[in-house]
């Protein structure tokens, strides 16, 4: 983050708690008025800063709303280790269930979608972005499995988050039909077995 | 669909040709300019009628939209009987993936999911499209499969396509990354996988 870095001789200190004002309000603008619409003079106004205490931080609106919202969705996501695979993916399955339901993001997200559609450069770096996250989220909680003789060696830690991070956005942010805790539980159990009968000769 | 209904007296007959054409008209113009900015004059003058003829068969942009999009995502998905439900399955995802990569469908998805956070309509009539047919789908090819006895009576549909489907959007409509067959099969052997290992009794 911008400011926790070192300032360089003769810089400017961004000040931690503007860049954090800064960054709600992008998350506000955009839940409200969608990419399209969105200002930088509406998110200063919002953060309560003037527009060159953003354009300090982002030299534009795209590069902004795409670190802010990468960051988020990076951070929404933790990497659980409770000791068995299955409740490892109940955790995740629970906590990625909240946050696609959360009122900003169920506004955010498919207007990012849209935009992504149109902007091979958003395209890109939203893709860049989740998958990094979903890789290592794989890798980890695949990897303790697998040394825990939990999954056979040689499980895909992709297809693995695929089985479960897609019903839940399906379900969650295309269809928009609530989950149950019963349905996480079914889901952590359904993929659980899947990989288990996963051959490691793939 | 109106143009093959036993037009009432009086009523003027509609001409399935001219139907058909504007349904053509409707998804183009959806993926050039988005949901948004269609108009109805722009849809008439692509499929080369006159706004009348539009209007004899929907009474507005929105009712349009949706019924045409509805009939193209249940006509996309077919019936699939081949005799196993693994290869039900790696037809279905073939078919699927082939729909969520099509050009035009990679445009007017994500357009119409951000239609959807704003406008409870579009989000209610899309989702009972999507459910309907997603539940007739899973029960189809659940009910052929526990009656060959491949799966335990009582496997839940719903869980069966969602666990089909969601990973299929997820990489192709989310994330815009390729697939290729051996993903698509991999994945037919987890389902499959996930699904014998269901208890019967939940």
């Amino acid at each position: 983050m911008a400011a926790t870095k070192r300032a360089p001789a003769g810089a400017a200190v961004l000040r931690g708690d503007i860049t954090a004002a800064i960054r709600n309000a992008v998350m506000h603008e955009l839940a409200e008025v969608g990419y399209g619409r969105l200002s930088i003079e509406a998110v200063a106004r919002r953060a309560g800063v003037g527009k060159t205490a953003v354009y300090r931080r982002w030299s534009n609106k795209l590069e902004m709303v795409l670190e802010i919202v990468s960051g988020v969705a990076e951070r929404s996501v933790p990497m659980p280790d409770t000791g068995s695979f299955e409740s490892d993916l109940q955790l995740l399955t629970f906590i990625v269930s909240k946050a696609l339901q959360h009122r900003i993001a169920s506004q955010i997200i498919p207007d990012l979608m849209a935009e992504a559609a149109r902007n091979p450069k958003i395209a890109e770096t939203l893709n860049k972005a989740l998958s990094k996250h979903q890789r290592a989220v794989g890798e980890t909680i695949v990897g303790q499995a697998v040394a825990r003789g939990e999954l056979p060696a040689g499980t895909d830690p992709e297809m693995a988050v695929d089985l479960m991070l897609g019903p839940l956005y399906w379900r969650l942010a295309v269809l928009r039909t609530p989950i149950d805790d019963d349905y996480l539980e079914k889901l952590s159990a359904s993929v659980t077995a899947a990989l288990r009968a996963g051959s490691p000769a793939q």
